[in-house]
């Protein structure tokens, strides 16, 4: 995992690019061709719904206003069904253009089921000029190298899965997850980039909100499933090129109920997103 | 502060109550009258137009499911133009009844100007049965009695406005804001409840989850104007009666642009609510 991450071709199109690529088919209409490159099980991620439901947002903003507002800052998903490989419809709402943020939503229907329903709020990211007042940083984690991967190469936990061929993920070593452990809390770090070179940007950024192992399973039991309810991401930079740290924690596991929060910061040590889920647990 | 907190007329309806009637007027279509009670300044509070789209959509989802999904789970907002006192109207879709899970939208127009678009999961908050795993609890905070009033009495920061007529806020002393001085982190702790004695219930919620002072008071000049983009709220238990205990936290603010993330605990010590919010910086 050491090895230069470069693409082996780079005139050919990244596997993010091609199966998230939204073809406009009509006024405020998008189509789409999901692959099973991003499936875990025969489902595909959830994470990747919501990214290819951004790009026909971010394609309908852009016409709207004259690309002056590229960047998606608060996107929401609430999931109503599995999504699948295969052709999905997104009807597309521009509900208000303003001078500084675009607001839009979007349906995503697949053989005819409506699969997740999107809002979203658009913006450029230069134009605030604020302050600036971190009070925590990048999580501290040893070098890509010295950390576990969890690949389809390995026997860790959670790996066969389609899109563990699609993205490489550097966990912490000290996840006891990883060891058939439980720690003591439901946080998991690590690295993650795509496999094939292609570089972070603020379109990948809700696919890696949901593309971390979930943090809970450092705690209970891993005979359980973990379906999200609704995903909100807030894009706060756009990424500088490398891996991305990922941080992932689950505070409050209540009655069956949990909320998964994320940061995913740059390799520039830049805080890029941060994500919230409300899920459900159920024993399987 | 500390005299029992009882409604004066049992029988008169609170103020919250009155405030958040939804009448329904056609399939899918509600009108509600707004107050300026729940104003900062001359705009309605955000949480308050969140808690009355809220009723709509609880609404119509009781109507579709025969009230088998009575609480609101999570619910976004995008907040597209300032609220006013004044008649508003709200379009609800029904997205999806589920067997477990009812997910619905609804629009939020006055004087012919959508103010916000929201979407919101309603369930019932008893139908998961999984594990419980807190990893914190309630914020240590003194007994309300010791803490700091932020009234219309007092001449603390923020007062004077008439949102400060109907709740009780009861600061954390530590609040380095309260004293006109700034603290370390953009943190804030406290009691709130309605100053009318009608107790916290999951309507409630959406509107405390944005009545207390914005956290980056306590780190930042206070000459600054913080509209929202976008809040959700995420309802993980009923309220029991007596005081909510909130947390409000911001971790990053970067180039302008900031998240709030709040817990509301109940009198048993049991977590309620959680919230985030994605908001602007703006030096006014």
């Amino acid at each position: 995992m050491s090895e230069p991450h470069v693409r082996p071709d780079r005139n050919a199109i990244s596997a993010f690019d091609e199966d998230t690529v939204v073809v406009p088919v009509g006024p405020g209409r998008y189509t789409a061709m999901l692959s099973d490159r991003w499936h875990i099980g025969d489902k595909a991620n959830g994470g990747y719904l919501l990214a290819v439901a951004t790009r026909a947002m971010g394609a309908a903003v852009a016409e709207a206003t004259n690309h002056v507002h590229p960047h998606p800052l608060t996107i929401t998903g609430h999931y109503l069904r599995p999504g699948d490989s295969g052709p999905a419809e997104m009807d597309v709402e521009v509900v208000r253009v303003g001078r500084k943020l675009s607001t839009v939503t979007s349906t995503f229907v697949q053989a005819g089921k409506e699969r997740i329903r999107v809002i979203g709020t658009f913006g450029h990211l230069g134009d605030a000029s604020g302050p600036t007042f971190p009070d925590s940083g990048p999580p501290d984690l040893p070098p890509p190298e010295h950390c576990l991967a969890r690949s389809n190469d390995s026997n860790l936990p959670m790996n066969g899965q389609k899109i563990m061929d699609n993205i490489d993920n550097m966990m912490d070593p000290a996840t006891k997850f990883l060891r058939g452990e439980h720690g003591e809390q439901a946080v998991m770090r690590g690295y993650v980039r795509f496999a094939d070179g292609r570089e972070p940007d603020v379109w990948a950024l809700p696919f890696f909100a949901d593309a971390s192992p979930p943090s809970i399973f450092e705690v209970l039991e891993e005979r359980i499933w973990v379906p999200t309810i609704e995903l909100t991401v807030h894009v706060r930079a756009v990424p500088a090129p490398g891996w991305l740290r990922a941080v992932m924690r689950s505070r409050f596991i209540q009655d069956g109920f949990f909320e998964e929060d994320g940061e995913l910061w740059d390799s520039h040590g830049r805080l890029v997103a941060v994500s919230r889920q409300l899920a459900m647990v159920f024993r399987s």
